[in-house]
């Protein structure tokens, strides 16, 4: 098990990385100052058949009462729909001040039981276990929490920081295929904005990682978290800094919005995306082509995709960059790297950046 | 105009308190750093009609753009109902992330777009507005926001402080008597666990506060919140200090459970509540009798009730009392007064204070 600390002052907490470590779940959360207490699991369909027992089990070992709160699988849960559902059950297992949330699953579950741990009662004790690779690199470390409206994604929450992160690689062994790629999207995303060597380093661990070696997986995912928390703990509530882990964002989000939310993966999405700003990047930033080569090559052996279906149609994606909200009046401002492992922000005027890139 | 600064380190705020200061809303929300932007005024069906086209006005020529979101007037507007209806209004007026939330009401709409303004991209400004007496003396400062679910009121909310807050005296001259009476309930409760003076300054200015003078009321209001603003400076998560706002809350919120949401205003079940606090002060904490006894005395002069109606089930209030969060095992902790101005929690054991106060 590799564990570091998130600094964030008084919200400062552990995360732990380790094959098998939701058994010592229990035990990790009272080292976190966590209970034992009463205190809720909130899960998935999906999620909760396939570690709900285990979890459980760690967490009356350590003395824990333990009440399962299971939402339907899928995007659709991040709904207040579901919020209100999930608050009925809270109320009816008695989650007092002094319990906690457990959001056991991947960025869903995180998303929308972070949002009732930190409106419960004003805010109660959090633990995020995430089971996805994108949970585990990205979603569950950084305090970002919330649901969606029908009218767009994320509009309402809180950022609330968890007491602990406990990332167990081992939930990465019964995660499908296409979900396992989404989330090396976000490992590569960080390698290129942060971290050159890394990029060799995945150019020579990929076979590893596809194969999920757990030694390869404990590895990559820690280091992708380190960078994320130095990243959040420089900037907790994105005001700036923290900018730069949107790299491949701005049009992964408007192909996301423009496909229909389901169609693309978020993390495919954002290949296409890093893709997308990595040709920006050569044009406006000075990123040599070589460099820029070697990344996409990276992302196309992630088996991610590198391209718009030739079905899309452009001018939707287009007017949906116009809505974008990090535009500026007639500008939109993306991220860039003009090197591996470094990024820097830079408005495009959109009108010129639609025709820049084909659309 | 009377101002002065609550003491919360970056969530420092100033209080304005004043007749007709309505009409300087806008001013004074840029003084405070809010805007010009595009905002949303969050009130209720009767506050709205009375004063939403003068805060507007004000906003306007301060260079804000405001939309209107009126909720149905009542507690029943607390709901996540409610809260849903607002966060799509909320989409559709594309309040965006430099926007601002102005609650424009009594304690229902604080609470209500208190939260909105918390949970809202994950948080943005707020501004209080509090046009009934409970709002502008209590509720509007302290950063308590949120709503209730069908099983429990409050248990779903944020702390989070406004950016101002600025209480007009005037808007108290339209409030029905009983709401204005029952806002007397948390002043008289101030000059209780914090300052004896202001007892004798209420029992010599009570009739100039029923007859609702403006000067009477600023000075009132004023020092109100300036109690209030010390505890919570103190301690804004109310970890401890802060409990002792709760004196005569006890019995007050079982009153208001048991007796089914409505039929006591909060302000009349707490009355009832400080008469029996006063009860037990006097038996466990030295109080004497004839500060006691001037204490109801107030009370009842201020057109509060003081007792409980003989139909009342008192077997129902003291199941409620056992069921109280506060609870601690078989013991309730109490807030009491040792002497008028000076608080202290007292521990009680339940089954001991159901006998004493002759349920």
């Amino acid at each position: 098990m590799r564990t570091f600390r998130v600094e964030l002052g008084p919200q400062s907490h552990p995360v732990h990385v380790g094959a098998g470590i939701l058994d010592q779940l229990g035990a990790l959360a009272r080292d976190a100052g966590v209970g034992p207490t009463r205190i809720a699991i909130i899960t998935d369909s999906c999620v909760g058949k396939l570690y709900a027992t285990r979890a459980i089990a760690s967490l009356h070992s350590a003395g824990f009462v333990a009440q399962l709160i299971e939402v339907p699988a899928g995007e659709t849960s991040k709904s207040i729909e579901t919020l209100s559902t999930v608050y009925d059950r809270m109320a009816a297992a008695e989650i007092e001040r002094g319990g906690a949330v457990f959001a056991l699953g991947g960025g869903v579950v995180g998303d929308l039981a972070g949002f009732v741990a930190a409106s419960w009662l004003r805010g109660i004790a959090l633990v995020q276990i995430p089971t996805t690779l994108t949970a585990q690199v990205d979603s569950a470390l950084g305090g970002k929490t919330g649901i969606n409206l029908s009218s767009a994604k994320n509009l309402v929450g809180a950022f609330y920081q968890p007491r602990a992160i406990v990332a167990d690689i081992e939930t990465l062994k019964t995660l499908p295929d296409r979900e396992f790629r989404e989330g090396l999207a976000e490992v590569i995303k960080y390698a290129a904005i942060l971290d050159a060597p890394m990029i060799s380093d995945l150019e020579r661990d990929l076979p590893r990682i596809l194969a999920r070696d757990p030694a390869a997986l404990e590895l990559m995912v820690e280091r992708s978290l380190r960078h994320k928390s130095q990243v959040v703990a420089a900037d907790p509530h994105e005001g700036g800094l923290r900018k730069i882990l949107n790299f491949g964002h701005t049009v992964g989000h408007a192909l996301e919005a423009t496909s229909g939310y389901g169609k693309y993966l978020h993390g495919e999405a954002v290949a296409i995306g890093m893709i997308v700003a990595t040709r920006l990047s050569e044009k406006h930033a000075g990123l040599n082509t070589e460099e820029g080569s070697r990344l996409c090559t990276l992302i196309e052996r992630a088996g991610l995709p590198t391209r718009l279906p030739d079905s899309h149609l452009g001018a939707n994606l287009a007017a949906a960059l116009r809505l974008d909200k990090k535009r500026a009046g007639s500008h939109i401002e993306f991220i860039l790297i003009d090197r591996l492992g470094h990024a820097l922000t830079h408005k495009i005027e959109i009108e010129a950046l639609v025709s820049e890139i084909g659309w």
